[in-house]
């Protein structure tokens, strides 16, 4: 699978005129080797030339792990007595690389160390070689991303019948739903749990704060988890006692325009087309003003990531691709309503991975 | 306190020889203006010139939340349709900028825009300028870390009072303790918790996993929470059951050597004595060879920065320094023991911001 994947990436370099990709810890290394790790103080880099073997420069701490966990052998060990820069202009002697392509994230420190090592080369960033290998989905992927989307369905059916919203602050309702999600097999969350309540619901980059949750609040649950990697994230909202008559016509046209969006999606459609076809419902439905966020993102490794569905982004959706539907209508000091579930593009259309109820629920508690 | 800060950077600058420091996100952008956020798909740079105002290159999704937050305003904000080429070199307009110091952690993507933007000008790191401010704390700094110290230290009382360790898996041990940290008031966790019991106790690296705790275990619970951005970091060592006298022997050692570190630590020592202090008891009771670790790192926004407690670092401690020592034993295939206090450097020596017991507790559940 990685020499699969190693064999892509050279094709596309190849292609694009690039001598040298390097990728540092991360979701791009993860990517290619299996292999990934926190390290940032200390350069870990992941070199491939446009042919032949990638060389793999890494920290004497990291030589073990990598040498265990990863597809490629570490090649270039170096020494904190030592220092990286030696061991550096072994690894690149005889690439003559003239153009090099780095990881998008990599650290500066990484970055000055590699133009220093690779003086007349000229450096642009790897994200558009990456990006066209990472979008598009393996079966293999596809398992992992189902697995992470059934646990935060599951999850979210017993916050439904477990969690207390009354009376209890956003931070506490988050930490209850995490600890649901672990018990669920989840690896660990996608990203920081967003638990938006009452007022808070109409700022859609709230997260989950000191707010006591009262009888009559919108409450938005947006979470996720990783399995193996890969994501999941889904936004369902509910209401702690009962919905008014405007919550329930904003969440029916929330339901509609992500309806909509699903439809839309399907092989050779542009990513902007979706996200048209969601803002056209809520526009049609007069909230077209609230809606002020792009309809999806991609997810994959990472929480965002190609292809976003956004107005301007022409991309014609593939077999494979994983992304975001989640519109939502935020009312400033009422409250804000949103639904987010992940599809996969297939021949015959877009496939929800997430199966747990998008009805706005009431919670007793 | 930020033109303070800005004030001293800038000195700093001018007798380096820098025209300009440039900050993206992350601990150096809070220090320099209060601000910071995990902005990392959009540039965000801080830039500064070794004389004058800050310049502010903000992306528009962020702008409303920087003018709230930061110490300085934005002053180049660009928005997704036109991308941060063109209001960066308005930013750099007239600053014959010929030595541009960047943000070692500063992503790839940020750098090539600015070596775009400045074609001529030679780069290098900015932590030479950065960690000379921020290792010495101010009386407000101190009072933020020992906020979060005294919430470790709470926080282990009560673990020891009420989680059960006996059957249970290190990660939810760790779930526990987390939970307790944060209901004492913590912002977050300033690390992921590690749990090591029984043999995993003897892997300094180990995180919390799915062991399942025994009866006569060593566990070592290592953990730090942060307030105001600022970090703790406590190590303690239990047994699940009694310990035996081999394992009350090494843990005497420890607190010996860990005694004698705090002891050493005062203005003008170099940062390697409180290493060698350390290292020498335990090498004299005759366990040199299983302390494989430095013996502390410095400690403030970040959880590892200068100055670290190190053989190879002759720096001269200053009042107000604060940094951890930890020392460990750890027996291959045995168990392993470390304690682990943060200390901060005053006229009159080293005074721990830790105070809860460091004794070696059996934990009977």
């Amino acid at each position: 699978m990685f020499e699969e994947r190693l064999r892509k990436l050279q094709a596309l370099m190849e292609v694009s005129g690039v001598d040298l990709t390097v990728v540092g810890p991360g979701a791009d290394m993860l990517y290619l080797t299996g292999f990934s790790d926190e390290a940032r103080e200390r350069p870990l880099l992941l070199m491939i030339p446009v042919e032949g073997a990638p060389r793999f420069l890494v920290p004497e701490l990291y030589a073990h792990q990598v040498e265990e966990v990863a597809a490629f052998p570490p090649t270039h060990v170096w020494s904190d007595s030592q220092g990286p820069e030696a061991a550096l202009r072994e690894a690149v002697r005889g690439l003559e690389a003239e153009r090099v392509a780095v990881d998008d994230d990599l650290a500066a420190r990484a970055v000055l160390l590699l133009q220093d090592a690779l003086p007349r080369a000229s450096f642009s960033l790897a994200s558009p070689l990456l990006k066209e290998l990472r979008m598009r989905k393996s079966p293999g992927e596809l398992e992992l991303m189902e697995r992470a989307a059934a646990i935060v369905d599951r999850s979210f059916l017993r916050v439904l019948e477990n969690v207390t919203f009354f009376g209890r602050t956003e931070r506490e309702v988050a930490r209850d739903l995490e600890g649901i999600v672990l018990e669920e097999g989840a690896a660990g969350m996608a990203f920081e749990t967003l638990v938006a309540s009452g007022p808070n619901s109409a700022l859609p980059h709230h997260r989950a704060g000191e707010r006591r949750i009262e009888f009559g609040d919108v409450v938005i649950l947006d979470f996720g988890c990783r399995v193996g990697g890969y994501c999941s994230d889904i936004t369902r909202t509910v209401v702690c006692g009962e919905p008014t008559p405007r919550m329930r016509e904003v969440h029916r046209v929330i339901l509609e325009a992500q309806e909509e969006g699903v439809r839309t999606a399907r092989p050779g459609i542009p990513a902007q087309e979706v996200d048209r076809a969601v803002r056209g419902v809520i526009s049609r439905a007069g909230f077209g003003e609230w809606f002020v966020h792009r309809t999806g993102h991609g997810i994959g490794l990472e929480v965002h990531e190609e292809p976003y569905i956004v107005e301007g982004n022409p991309l014609s959706l593939e077999e494979g691709m994983t992304f975001s539907v989640e519109p939502g209508i935020y009312l400033p000091g009422a409250f804000g309503i949103r639904v987010e579930d992940i599809v996969v593009v297939e021949s015959g259309g877009a496939r929800r991975l997430n199966r747990c109820p998008r009805e706005l629920v009431a919670v007793a508690r």
